[in-house]
């Protein structure tokens, strides 16, 4: 089995390579070779046998897409996309990477379809930045599409695209509603969202971190384990009696900000919390009131998918997939 | 007060045209001037006493946006689409004509909004095959896109588009989700939907006309009478307490397909019933078994947004502006 990653460099294309390489398999179906690409260039995978081709390329040049998909694929991970606060900056770029760049792909697999019959299984990310406030508790598998940035209109716009090519018998895609990821690794970056990371990555290894809302401000949740569970299960999983809707609210975890604390307390002690520097920010309170708080996911529950059922195990899951599974 | 209008010469087109002619405004303001745009040629407006340009165009080649709003027309219906038969039959033509053009047309306006600060009022008519089955009875105004065609699915984005541009200021976009119009005036076409219309436009001047689904068929529908004062409405009304979520399911008429042969009883009599002939089509069921039954639509209502009460209503209008007032 071929597997191609478009967005390869970012932080779920690296955790989806390393679990592709740890299981050595997609599925039933060995991985033999594996194609990483993104604007930077990807590592090569640690411990793999298989063939690895590393590409460094833009999805929304023309001819890149044509190029990636030459030797045909058997799974397609799109995962490339810049990020909501850029795709507000810069209104040009953030259609031309995320609409244009997912249009690109799904027309030269169309072409190579109608050549040669090519019928990959796509891979979609999309995000819960498709809704936007005023929202219900939990949002239903069938609330419409009210995005309130650009970038959440680029990913509603792609599910549609995704869908349509896919009844249309182009592709066979699947469009993965990642909810936000907690606890992100690495550093304390910009984006508004942040703090729930930063809140219990920081505390976990004796740094301060900052709580710009109040502890009453509810998410909705999974750990970067869950998410690459999702698009694992979305690859492997039989779509033949999914339908058309192609792009499913995947399963996560409703919490307030007050919620994650207690569950920092409980599994690393009050000293942990202390870490925790209360320091209201109007604008991303502001922001914050239009988030998603949660959703029924009921459709992807059904087809299997799961996500962590307390911020303890995802609390416990980044422990032992960053911290070496103690602290 | 200078309007263009996109799509001049299609049915909705013309019947917008001799409604702003009649009314020599658009709410209060007085209509000046009238730029007429179709991919055949558009014709001049009989008794408008302002000044009229009529345009031969296709919107989704490179350049004619740009050129029909270069006079900066202050309110722009979006009419121009090929319709869904032609959309699912030409994949590539659907999709550059019913969604590359209206972002062309977002486009330039957004550029010259950039430029100088233009900011027209866009009415675009969206439609119910943003939805596909399967669907509630009625249809809430929250419920999600499930297009089943590519032509519901160039709608479906064009909406995101809108909403998003007007979130972002380029404009002050409103969508109007149209019902299916009946009583369409002219000739039985080949659409799969014509017989909705065709059962009651052809008994009503005397000649038989093929009913091929069965009575307990249920629609959507509106006048086009109706469907013109749904976009009179949309270029007028305050949208400055609209917010973001400017795509609206109209009003209209939800019937079925016995319904409508009842009305037609009490507004013609006997005779005319008997001139429709029953011949099943199973696969024009099969398609009918997808489309809306019905929306809610209390949003549009709630903003003042009108339709006909009845099927006896929606063909006398057909009597009053089609054969003259009296069969």
């Amino acid at each position: 089995m071929h597997i191609l990653i478009i967005g390869a460099a970012g932080m779920v294309g690296r955790k989806l390579t390393e679990r592709l390489v740890r299981d050595g398999a997609l599925g039933a179906k060995p991985v033999k070779k594996l194609t990483l690409v993104d604007v930077v260039a990807p590592q090569a995978p640690v411990g793999f046998t298989g063939e690895v081709t590393l590409e460094t390329g833009d999805l929304s040049a023309p001819g890149t897409a044509e190029k990636l998909i030459a030797t045909r694929p058997d799974v397609i991970f799109h995962l490339a996309a810049i990020v909501s606060g850029e795709a507000e900056l810069d209104f040009d770029k953030g259609y031309r990477i995320n609409l244009d760049g997912t249009r690109f792909l799904f027309d030269a697999v169309r072409a190579a379809h109608n050549t040669d019959g090519y019928f990959p299984r796509i891979v979609f990310t999309s995000s819960i930045a498709v809704v936007g406030a005023p929202l219900p508790f939990p949002i239903p598998d069938e609330f419409h599409l009210t995005p309130l940035t650009s970038y959440g209109t680029q990913k509603a716009i792609c599910e549609l695209l995704l869908s349509d090519y896919t009844r249309r018998g182009f592709f066979d895609g699947i469009g993965i509603r990642l909810p936000t990821i907690c606890i992100r690794p690495g550093k304390p970056n910009a984006a508004a969202s942040g703090f729930f990371s930063n809140i219990l990555r920081e505390p976990l290894v004796g740094q301060e971190a900052v709580l710009p809302v109040s502890d009453d401000v509810r998410h909705w949740h999974t750990s970067p384990r869950s998410a690459v569970g999702f698009l694992i299960h979305g690859a492997t999983m039989d779509l033949s009696t999914v339908g058309p809707r192609r792009n499913l609210s995947m399963p996560g975890l409703s919490a307030t900000v007050g919620e994650q604390i207690e569950a920092l307390r409980r599994v690393a002690g009050d000293k942990a919390v202390t870490l925790i520097r209360r320091e209201p920010n109007e604008m991303i309170m502001k922001m914050c009131a239009g988030w998603a708080p949660g959703f029924e996911a009921k459709r992807a529950r059904e087809l299997g998918f799961t996500a962590e059922a307390s911020f303890d195990e995802i609390i416990r899951a980044h422990i032992e997939d960053e911290l070496g599974g103690s602290l």
